[in-house]
């Protein structure tokens, strides 16, 4: 089955369009995790590694049945090195196992000959002893666009081949995303929506029955002026939609990211949901044994959130 | 001492301004190596990166005292999974044993925080136990500009702190790097010129006392019109150059993006020294057990190749 469709399935499934992103920093971890990671595995890089996978899974069980996915930064688990590889190896792994669709952030790029290895690494697989075997096994990938075609196709070939997604940075939710990418080219236009125009070119090979590409983009919350125009320029891209919460993106902003069918973008939370037991509204709840269940009420709470601006959108179009 | 001092001592002392590249495929490494690693490992990725590690070491004793720096493809280990990470991290660490530099070519890029991990991850350190530790520890990484300065800053941060370098995809060297790269601005330049106004700009704050910035740029040989052009609006950024050989681009090609000082840029090659003793050239001298003379005479060629195109540019300029 095509990305797209698994994804739309899922996210009618639990009414949710959103992803919990799984981008771990010890100091997100309560204390009881990694106090025990460090007393079994002695401190050190492999001690973070266990912790993260505690953490992570713990908060996988409290999410699998209300959220259709997850995305994982793999800064986060690179900063760790091999080690910090292998939580992000068992991290995506157990994520499958019960069910959820894992994204993974990596924003990787390169000549084609090279994003082919890419590709192989996380979304194909790896030639080897006469056969293939898959490595990370994610099911999409974030991809940057400033190589152009050829530096994409690989993945979109390996998208078609193995059922899975990418998504291509187009308007991204840092401050000076615009540095580059609100230049203003000789037509009058911004190059955000030249790339967008590409992405919904690029997609079209691979498009699932519900009408939307395996080929989707990322849009941030923090433009929603912006999120508006690049939904008409990218009608089947399906938006992956970071920013909320934490970096200042409201649901009423993320909603400019969705088509008239209550479809086409999927909204990423990290910080609000990893660390809601910290949050003011959680924390005096749940404290810091209850992180999973707090991470699960700020969940619903943000499906809520969601349903109530799609809802307002719908009203006010 | 600064990463771009350490790397014009080093290029002037072997006389040298290439970078051999270390992108391992496995069918660029000879038959005996795969099946003895095949043999002890039993096969799978472990047996993979112990292939690759051998293959490697064998190419730097045979290189690191003519070549100043290797450029590692992080695509190439990451489609190898953990053990293909391990065999990245061995071999950066035995590179800079034997005293080369080493560049991690991840085109890595993401918002700031993020870019932080990923920096922490290649250049800095990451906090540990109340304490920091080193993770890859390269010497430079390749960095994708397309988040603009804040998704760029913490290296350039780590570079100032830790005495490391970055190069910023300006031009790349594949085919469709136009799509994006050179699309026309309202102004009536090429995005590629706009970005290298910022790589100029953002290398100021980390200059060495060679008057060049460890903020480097990514300019392929494959363009070496867009290359002339470019040296002159980066005048004080290093110019790592791709695309020679295997892609097609030439001495004369690459060696547009020197400076009249002869210095301002270093060339990679990969698969030309990886896969010398495959090549016509040097086949028959070597066959597959000389692999590393192979490679070594094929540096020492590509050394007088540049050395002459360098000749005939100051003879005609």
């Amino acid at each position: 089955m095509n990305f797209i469709d698994k994804l739309i399935a899922a996210v009618k499934k639990y009414e949710n369009p959103s992803v919990a992103g799984l981008d771990p920093r010890l100091e997100y971890i309560p204390e009881a995790i990694r106090e025990k990671a460090s007393r079994e595995y002695g401190g050190g890089f492999t001690a973070a590694a266990e912790a993260i996978i505690t953490f992570n899974k713990k908060l996988i069980d409290a999410l699998y049945d209300i959220v259709p996915a997850v995305k994982l930064q793999l800064a986060c688990y690179e900063m760790y090195g091999i080690e910090g590889m292998r939580a992000f190896a068992e991290t995506c792994a157990y994520a499958r196992s019960k069910g959820m669709l894992v994204i993974a952030d990596g924003k990787r790029n390169d000549i084609g000959s090279t994003a082919e290895a890419y590709s192989s690494a996380y979304l194909g697989k790896t030639p080897i002893d006469g056969s293939e075997r898959s490595v990370f096994d994610a099911d999409a990938l974030t991809v940057n666009p400033y190589l152009g075609y050829d530096g994409v196709k690989p993945f979109i070939d390996d998208c078609s081949a193995s059922g899975k997604g990418i998504f291509i940075l187009v308007k991204t939710s840092n401050k000076s995303s615009g540095q580059l990418q609100d230049i203003v080219t000789q037509d009058g236009r911004y190059i955000y929506e030249k790339v967008a125009e590409l992405v919904d070119e690029w997609g079209s090979s691979v498009m699932g029955c519900s009408g939307y590409s395996s080929v989707g983009a990322v849009v941030g919350a923090t433009y929603p002026q912006q999120a508006s125009v690049l939904r008409k320029i990218m009608k089947k891209a399906y938006i992956l939609v970071p920013g909320y919460g934490a970096q200042g993106g409201t649901a009423k902003d993320a909603a400019k990211s969705f088509n008239d069918d209550g479809l086409g973008a999927i909204i990423n939370a990290s910080r609000s949901i990893m660390c809601a037991w910290k949050s003011e509204r959680w924390a005096e709840k749940y404290g810091e044994d209850g992180f999973d269940q707090a991470a699960r009420d700020e969940a619903v709470r943000m499906r809520e959130d969601i349903h109530s601006a799609l809802e307002t959108k719908r009203e006010c179009d």
